[in-house]
């Protein structure tokens, strides 16, 4: 098969370095440049992240003399690149909105993390074993802005990664849902480097975090909605309320989930029977980044636990526990998912998969 | 005033101890037996907690010395005892029961922190705050089982201690409500000694307690229940749903709570009013134990927080935060309380405080 | 008594935070000024620490509507302010250097936390149980700096207050010790806030601390030095060796302790009698901040414990155990302070109270 | 490759968990019986481990149906076994060694993780990097103690793991030492399972291990010691000592060294160039478990650290950093190996491996 090159914006932040690592023996993509801030821009990567690099694993070889790029250096990005994976940070979210189009009207498929494009009508926010098909706004999005190539295609927040996949198993199973009630109890890798103070978590919980819970409520009806004609419509009739809270823990969001049925509830049997069985596009095209088994339920009464199931399936799998019949709604659950691979960059580079097999990118 | 002879029933466990450093200083109340199993029988209660004293502050003098007496030894209780705190802990919950019992049968006001009466029809479960009328049930209790003097009164669980007074005081404002969905991120210190093992909780959530959301969902019913016939009648238009999560910090409960009013519904403001101006038996008696304010609204966006907030008030009162309109209910918050003080040894204390005052102990 | 007027200079971060904490019930102190860098100044002080009071302790009432001063604005310092306690932190230490010899000029005394004049040979660097008697240098460098009532006394850094106090206390008794081996496991607090961020510390050791190691080798030998002719003049015939190592505890750093004596070498009893019956001038004045016995020695074998032993006398002793033999050297030991309390604002009030009673301050 | 069938003696405790899981895929070894004590007798073993299962890896499928045999049921240990990792824990010492001792007899090659032999003289305490020459002693004890085929060989202390091989390799280099000045920051999965309590680490150090001090300064003499006519012969010009403390956290021992040297003294570059080519046995015949590098010396200022480099190598190298000139000794460096993988199962299977390939296991 044919190499995807690829870039990397904002790469030298932690989310650039787990896209790093993740990408480092991707049978399809081949890392070709690394851009950030003027700061880093000029450096040999491995001393652009020198104070900064968080992670256990080494810089790859192959990256640490790649020369940082400008990330606003548009003149010269190279022309090689297949793919831009977009991690940019900055302190304007107009100025990353800008910088994203920028790219894709420079003919570049933007992939990105950033929370900026997701309520941009027509760029679809995918998870892949949901809405693959709302990619089939790309080219609607082309003729709105006159692009050619390029795109912007982005993902969601990761605190809806956890239990989004199970809700949406059972509803493209037939069973509708009207009304979800969330609470998560999230790991501080979600709040980027440094991120949350240790004196703030060590012997603490932040019942509290900035935008996570309008985030958690709304992202999930675009992602349920459909293509209409100028963009996605959201999907109406589910309501979410949802409480975010900050845990001392390191990595895997964790969510405590209370769902009501529209019309007709399952038996607990069927749902882990739904839950189980659960297989969509990315297991059906076999791609690389793929969980195997999107949604593993552990019959184990204290389960899932982050320590003990963030890295199931190399970290892309959804765990779920703790399926209960439950005195307001039908049921709940607890659900977990790890929020830096299949909540950030891991959830990216799948998507990037899927828009090659389905020929977005070529 | 008189000061209150006080017997303490297991009083080398974590409870044990924890109410002899709150009943340290006691106005009211001095502390002049200490009860264990046949192990400890005998011994200086200072050896007898010698490995597993797990406080700061060091044993009080007046009682390092104290012999520990066999809790089953009924023979030589002291005859001069007015109260017996029981914090006793034994596999066999009938047994407990049973004992809890005989010291009632011989005469002994109990205040218990166990589980095993709470569902005893004549048996109040007192939040002094809530139920203190409650106690008008132990003359029925009295002459069901042909008590002279002796009783048995529990507190409930600590998981509910930290929104079920919010909750009640909206209602006694005259804002009835009819459903809960709970979500409680509960400290380590819940589960007693030794407990949750370092290995299970270090970077780590267990999201499921041996029986806490049963008790979560139950307990406030009775609370909430009237005195009947032969015993508390539980509230029966109230539903509630409870998730019990285990959290990698010492102390402090902490809850997520999404409310449903039954009719009226108050605004925020009122809310926040009925909160901050809610006053009961306890603070009408002006009892040591009672929080001056039994409520205390924060508006800073990020509380409550165990670690800065279990202590108010000496860890007496509950912290509550984050009142939000909500997209499934009408109204979210986050509570807190201290589970070892307020939702333990501090709570059955308030509790004999007001069966003082109110002349159930004489 | 008279009560002496206080102004904090850098009032606003940490260590000012503590130093209002601790300062609130005072029975000599009243604090009628807080300054802050230009971005705070002009703001009633609530405002200034909105999002950053790191306390459980609500804000002072007395405190929270002083409106903050530039602290470089020397036209405005109330005239009437007695002391100026120094928590100044900026970028350029020389910047500090200067601003605390501006307040010392302008005929205030400045007692500080700050590091930057501790190798300023006229200024004594004072542990008010060790070297009290280097005040005296302090007509010295007035005398060298035209200043009149002015001057500027600093206090050590934070990882060494857990062990030098008893490695004086056995020097005092006749004891001369020649060589000490530590390794310190020391708390987040002590990199102030944000400070360490949580990701670098949960489930985590940092071996290292930027300049901790230098300062502890180098620090105690100006403590224990003597009064020279132009400032003081350091031990020469003691050696340290210091690893210092960041742990995941939010407050109490731990030493681990090896040392040798230079010739006589006392009993494992006589060093614990003279440990447990040592005292210095805090004690023998009654100052208001000296602990009551400043080395708490405990025989647990599991001692001292930071969440068990930090609070000792409200944070100001230093809790010692584990006194054993040693293979290598003569004896080794473990021993522990409370780093924001002793080993910052609270070791810097002690000296406050010292120079006071010293007749230095008026 | 012939491959070797392999049995568990405590299968079910925390370090058999581990040795089922790293032998998973083990290229030479098969496990084909598991014992643990009466109470799991009989069951299969994915039961006798339903509710202390520590890991977050599932029990392999072909271990899941194994049927726990009791530990001491001599009569019916599977005949083809070629070689017993004991794991066993058990209240009395005695019996654990006379457990071990009864399989050897019965011709069985034992590999303990046992603490109980590490005495006997004529076993022999391997970290297979350093004194691999000690398994000479083999025929020895088979001929003292009438043994045919069996024998039994030690794994030493987790404690010392991290910091004896760079001590080896540089004497091994001609640089010998005479004195070592350790202190260890302990994992608490060192402890087992349960092990710590929650509430004894969660924001807190506990300065003492049990036993732990005492192995960490005498193993190493036998280690480095050398075959004499009735056993090891300990070195006898080395003094260590050590301080051991356990900290929150979950994996990875830190050892934080001093060390002076006998006569030469090398410089900083040649350590690291003896630490960095370090290389012996387990290296030269190309074990399945040997770490490429045995020794990994990290530059970067702040390591080594847990959570980044104890999984180095899969947990089997030691990494060592901050390697600095000493006030007192000659150097001081930070060293730290995984305690769960290098320091018990995954050293004892090296053990084994060398062994094999020494042709004492046939």
């Amino acid at each position: 098969m044919k190499k995807y090159n690829v870039g990397i914006l904002g790469a030298t932040g932690m989310v650039g370095q787990n896209y790093i690592i993740l990408l480092q023996n991707h049978p399809w993509f081949n890392i070709v440049d690394v851009a950030a801030s003027p700061r880093s821009a000029g450096k040999p990567y491995k001393d652009a992240v020198k104070t900064k690099w968080q992670r256990s694993i080494s810089i790859p070889n192959s990256i640490k003399n790649l020369v940082v790029r400008d990330v606003q250096d548009f003149d010269n990005i190279p022309e090689d690149i297949d793919i831009v994976f977009s991690a940019i940070n900055m302190p304007l979210k107009e100025q990353i909105k800008e910088i994203e189009l920028k790219y894709a009207r420079s003919s570049f498929p933007v992939i990105s993390n950033n929370s900026v494009h997701r309520w941009t009508p027509d760029v679809p926010m995918i998870i892949g074993e949901i809405n693959h098909e709302h990619a089939n706004i790309i080219p609607i999005q082309q003729k709105n802005r006159g692009f050619t190539k390029g795109f912007v295609v982005v993902k969601p927040n990761c605190s809806l990664q956890s239990y989004l996949t199970p809700i949406y198993a059972l509803e493209e199973a037939g069973f509708k849902i009207s009304k979800l009630v969330i609470t998560t109890l999230q790991a501080v890798s979600g709040a980027g480097y440094p991120g949350v103070a240790s004196l703030d978590i060590i012997d603490n919980i932040v019942p509290y975090i900035d935008g996570e819970e309008e985030k958690t409520e709304k992202e999930p009806l675009k992602i349920l909605g459909r293509i209409g004609k100028i963009g996605i419509e959201n999907r109406k009739d589910m309501k979410i309320s949802a409480t975010c809270t900050r845990v001392p823990i390191s990595d895997g969001h964790t969510a405590s989930v209370n769902m009501k049925f529209k019309e007709k509830v399952p038996s607990k049997e069927e749902i882990i029977k739904i839950w189980s069985s659960f297989k969509s596009a990315p297991q059906d095209l076999d791609l690389p980044f793929a969980p195997k088994q999107p949604i593993l339920y552990l019959e184990n009464i204290d389960r899932p636990q982050p320590k003990k199931d963030r890295d199931n399936d190399k970290g892309m799998a959804v765990t779920v526990g703790r399926l209960r019949e439950d005195n307001v709604f039908d049921y709940k659950f607890v659900s977990l998912s790890h929020n830096t691979v299949r909540g950030a960059a891991g959830g990216a580079i799948l998507n990037a998969e899927l828009l090659i097999v389905k020929d977005f990118i070529k």
